[in-house]
This record gives C-alpha cells, sequence and structure tokens, in this order.
C-alpha cells in the first residue's frame, strides 16, 4: 500500500522496523519528524548513525561502550572477584541502577533458545570462560531472565563454570515487591513458598 | 538521568520526541538500533534526513509534496469545482484511501485552538481563500474533526467563506459504522437523531 510520496512512505517503513511500532504508530511517527524544525530532523538523523558509529562492545565484558574498554571494567574500585552474567546491556543498566552491586557485569548478547536456533556457541560464553583462567573471580552471579530460556542458559552456564571450582548462583525468585498473593500464578508462588525465609 | 553512555542517551532522548513514547520505549528502539547491522540503521538516518530534505508543501494545496504542485493538483481529471479543506495531510491520505472523492484539497495545517494560542492567521486559511477568486470553485467541504477545535474552524471558513456566493458543507455527523447505539455518547446519538434519513 502506497498512501504517502515515496520519501515519507520509506520513512514509515523505517519506523515500523522498531520494536512495537505498528503501520498508524509509524505514520505518526514520520508526520512528527515532518512537523519538526530542520535542524531537529537533522539531529535526529545524526544521533542515529554517531550511536551506531561510536558505541562498541567493551573488549572485556560485552557491554555496550564507547570506548574499547567500558567504565565498568576500568573501574578499580570495583569488586573483581564477582562477575555477574546477563542477556543484554539493558540488565546491566537495570542493575547498576539500584547502585547495590559493586561487581563486574559480563553481556552475553542473547539466551540460549533452540526454538529461535540459538545456541550457546552464538552466545558470548567462550568469552566468559576466558575470564574466569586465573583465580581472581569467586563467583559468577547469572542474573537471566526468570524464562524458559533464561533458565536453559543459567543451567547451562552453571554446569560449565560450577567445574572450574567458582561459586554459580541465581537471583532470587519469589513475588514481586507491591504484588499481590491472590494473583501470583503457581510457578511464582510455589518459588516463593520454596524459597521462604526465617524473619 | 544518565544510565547509559552519552550516546545512547542522545538517540533515548530523539525518540522520546516522538509522540506516544516515553522513556521506556525509547529505551528499547535506541538498542533495536544498536541490534540493526550498520546498513540499515544508516539507511534509517538517511530516510529522516532525505524526508525532511525532499518533502515540501504543494503550492497550491499545502499537502506535503515531492514536487512544487502535487500529484492531486496537477491532476486533470479531478474535479476542480470542489474544494475538501483538511487538518492535515494525514486526513488527505485517509480521503484518498476510500476512493470516492475526485474533487482537491486544501490542507490547513492546524486547527483554531485559542486555549493553544492558534488563531486563524496561523492557519493556511489566506490561501484557500485566494484559491476561490474565480468562478471554479462551487463547493468547499469542510473535513475538520468533529471536535471543539475542528468545529469552530468549521464554523469560522464558512462565514468567510459563504458570502463568496460558495457552497460550504461539512461531513455528516452519526454513528460509526460497527459502532453500538447503546454505547455511543449522547452527543453523536444526538446529532445520529437530528441527521435521521429517509430509508
Amino acid at each position: 500500500m502506497s498512501e504517502f510520496i515515496a520519501p515519507l512512505e520509506r520513512l514509515i517503513d523505517k519506523f515500523r522496523s522498531l520494536p512495537g511500532v505498528g503501520y498508524k504508530t509509524a505514520v505518526r511517527m514520520a508526520f512528527s519528524v515532518l512537523d519538526m524544525n530542520a535542524e531537529d530532523a537533522l539531529d535526529f538523523a545524526d544521533a542515529i548513525a554517531e550511536a551506531k558509529k561510536v558505541i562498541v562492545h567493551c573488549k572485556i565484558c560485552q557491554n555496550i561502550s564507547d570506548s574499547e574498554i567500558c567504565p565498568v571494567c576500568m573501574d578499580e574500585s570495583r569488586d573483581r572477584s564477582v562477575i555477574c552474567v546477563v542477556e543484554s546491556s539493558k540488565e546491566v543498566a537495570a542493575i547498576e541502577r539500584i547502585r547495590e552491586y559493586n561487581g563486574l557485569f559480563h553481556v552475553l548478547g542473547g539466551l540460549i533458545s533452540p526454538i529461535d536456533g540459538i545456541g550457546p556457541e552464538r552466545l558470548k560464553i567462550k568469552e566468559l570462560i576466558s575470564r574466569l583462567g586465573d583465580d581472581t573471580v569467586k563467583e559468577v552471579i547469572v542474573a537471566t531472565n526468570p524464562s524458559v530460556e533464561g533458565e536453559a542458559t543459567a543451567m547451562y552456564l552453571s554446569k560449565l563454570i560450577r567445574p572450574l571450582g567458582i561459586k554459580t548462583t541465581r537471583l532470587a525468585y519469589g513475588l514481586p515487591a507491591g504484588g499481590e498473593l491472590e494473583y501470583a500464578d503457581d510457578v511464582t508462588l510455589f518459588r516463593a513458598l520454596e524459597g521462604r525465609r526465617e524473619i
């Protein structure tokens, strides 16, 4: 369908390639670009090009970075005996936000998902194992999502890492803060019960 | 808040400037750009820059166009005795989509809205009036939205145009197709009753 002139259709198509954007939303977005003043629009275009150009993956932890080694890996004050393994840079940001964790990170760049044809060789697991070579690291926290893929990845990693004599842990399961017991799903409730603690 | 490195924050900010995009959605969009291959991302940037560069407003009807005079205004087969007045190019596209209307258009570029400080002088009303100078145009269909601003604009235009001896009409009000009488709001129901037709 080609309701609009070509350059506008092209822009609409581009917006549709973003996650969660359907045709009507893409049309609204494209029009909002036309409504911007020229400077803002070019700045938008440049922000995309620049982000793509300058953002690389940290050589150590694979997190996104604008330098070869990211600020977290460079930071001498961080605890080098713990590595928190996550799916993507978004989870690094979430954990950094709570200002509670002072160790290092490792970004896998995905989760094991046979259904999507993603095997362990597609993830940055080799790079993780190579970081465990000397005796610095004492614990690997596997902080993947509590989904089927997250579980599978966590199991795979623990089988790989435990033989190296390094403690492998997983984030706690349970009721989310502010959640209601009444509406918790069965698996969550089962795990909250199973993981109960003395108070 | 600066959770991410500067070039990424900048891109997130840009996505946030789009309609209906909050912080979390903007983060997802920015990451999806990072996940694109370089070619796609640069193509996206270029689509924005190009759209902004080549899309202009038709000198006659003010609709967006990639040429000085838009294809509708150029089309000799269209009925030049009717002009359909709309708020923006999006409404032109909607009306063109039903393939029922064969007249010309005029895009106001907004609606009169005293609350937002938009008076008639901010709209392309002067340009509309200048198109009514010769005797070609017999009818002006005011197809603004059925909102307070749309109504105000329609009233304003009809007061301006009727003295020129040109018929001024408004789109019909009533129940939307597929709508349910039970759930129709009072104004819609009142207008549907008022505008009833013999069958």
